[in-house]
């Protein structure tokens, strides 16, 4: 297929490259930044810097949205579109609804993983969620989804905003209990690396079986010696650890 | 060396049969239910049943406990160890003092890492953390752990117990948060296994670099909207799961 890029983040960074890789032609980028569109074709075989949200000359089948959430909404505004054109955006958390003046041939190419630039990623293995405005659509952007990546599913607007409930506890959360973490390390003057290889296999046993079946600690055997030293500990360190310990002590009982 | 068990949990089952591998000799292993015993010298190439507790006779020079916590001081309790033997126990929160009876041949030999029996595991990445109550029984100690891994540490008992609370958050909650995210998606009919990669690969930007500077989602760009979207949804769910998620977006914008 021909693709127009809009944004030259991460996402577009990965998926225009990715996209080349399987056959495809990413026929312009954009952005707000045209030096930034420059830097991107450069990588890209043979795709212009486009200066301008006009598509009305496009070459392209499908114009691909990937730019920051809080830019997303402006940047559709500004959007020339034809009929025959189909527009998708690659966001985690806004709806397919942001295209209402495309109700008819919009939808949602979302690749569920983080990333940066500097850091290689197998796009095969990232899960793509698709929605769209009709079956066709859905057909063609569920084709090209699969011909990047072996996970693709459908996943409507109020599940992909479930999902990102999710993500929020298993990705944002956890990554901030490492920060905790490492600092009750540093005061302590203990190298985090320490804990480096316990928290490895802790996470893989997690998500190999059931995390509900592999729960350990001081909360789960409600082992309230340890758990009122350890509180009694966190109470000369700073207040949310303190907070944070006794909540989800009390949210492993309760479970 | 030759080496005595008491204990035939997950821990024992791994180091007895690791220890074996480099070279040292498991003499006896010792289990409140001889059977436990019987079963793990199997797996051991001389190794005899013991029934008491009384190691006068013993050829060993050290005698390893690696029982439950909660069962530790009651073993110890009943011991008879010749002055000549040194004694050591494996766990993470007990402190090397609670070998009163034996200060001057006593320390702690504790790999930090979760064992289960199926699982095989790579001992030579696991951290042992060492102590003991002088410089002669260190020494020993730690060329015994250096003869399993790669990673070991001296750590005092304040230490471990610190190291302990560390993984409380790093693993044991971090598990838990796990089990919410599930629930989540399991409450929406969406399956775990999408997020499965995203977990993945944002544990791994953690861990290799600093989880501070790879802190990402609605909490740390103070992201209103889409936090009042998320605590609505959860409202409709349980409240341990908002509960939660207020406290660990207050403190990720307080850190």
């Amino acid at each position: 297929m021909n693709i127009a890029f809009i944004g030259t983040g991460n996402v577009a960074w990965h998926l225009t490259q990715g996209l080349e890789q399987v056959g495809h032609q990413i026929v312009s980028v954009y952005s707000r930044h045209p030096d930034h569109a420059a830097t991107l074709c450069k990588q890209l075989y043979d795709a212009q810097i486009k200066y301008d949200l006009d598509f009305t000359e496009t070459n392209a089948d499908i114009v691909l949205v990937a730019v920051a959430d809080d830019a997303l909404a402006q940047v559709i505004d500004s959007l020339i579109l034809p009929d025959e054109i189909i527009v998708a955006h690659t966001s985690g958390s806004k709806p397919m609804q942001i295209f209402e003046d495309y109700p008819y041939h919009c939808g949602v190419f979302y690749p569920l993983q983080t990333f940066s630039k500097q850091h290689p990623l197998n796009l095969s293995e990232v899960p793509f969620c698709i929605e769209a405005s009709s079956n066709r659509i859905e057909d063609i952007l569920l084709q090209l989804a699969k011909s990047l990546s072996d996970r693709v599913y459908l996943i409507n607007s109020r599940e992909r905003s479930i999902l990102h409930i999710a993500a929020v506890f298993a990705c944002n959360f956890v990554n901030h209990l490492f920060v905790q973490s490492k600092d009750i390390l540093d005061q302590a003057g203990i190298d985090f690396d320490i804990l480096k290889p316990l928290i490895r296999e802790t996470v893989q046993k997690a998500l190999q079986t059931d995390p509900k079946m592999v729960q350990t600690g001081p909360a789960i055997r409600n082992d309230r010696q340890i758990i009122e030293q350890h509180l009694a500990y966190l109470q000369k360190s700073d207040v949310d650890k303190r907070r944070i310990y006794q909540l989800l002590t009390e949210s492993i009982l309760n479970f």
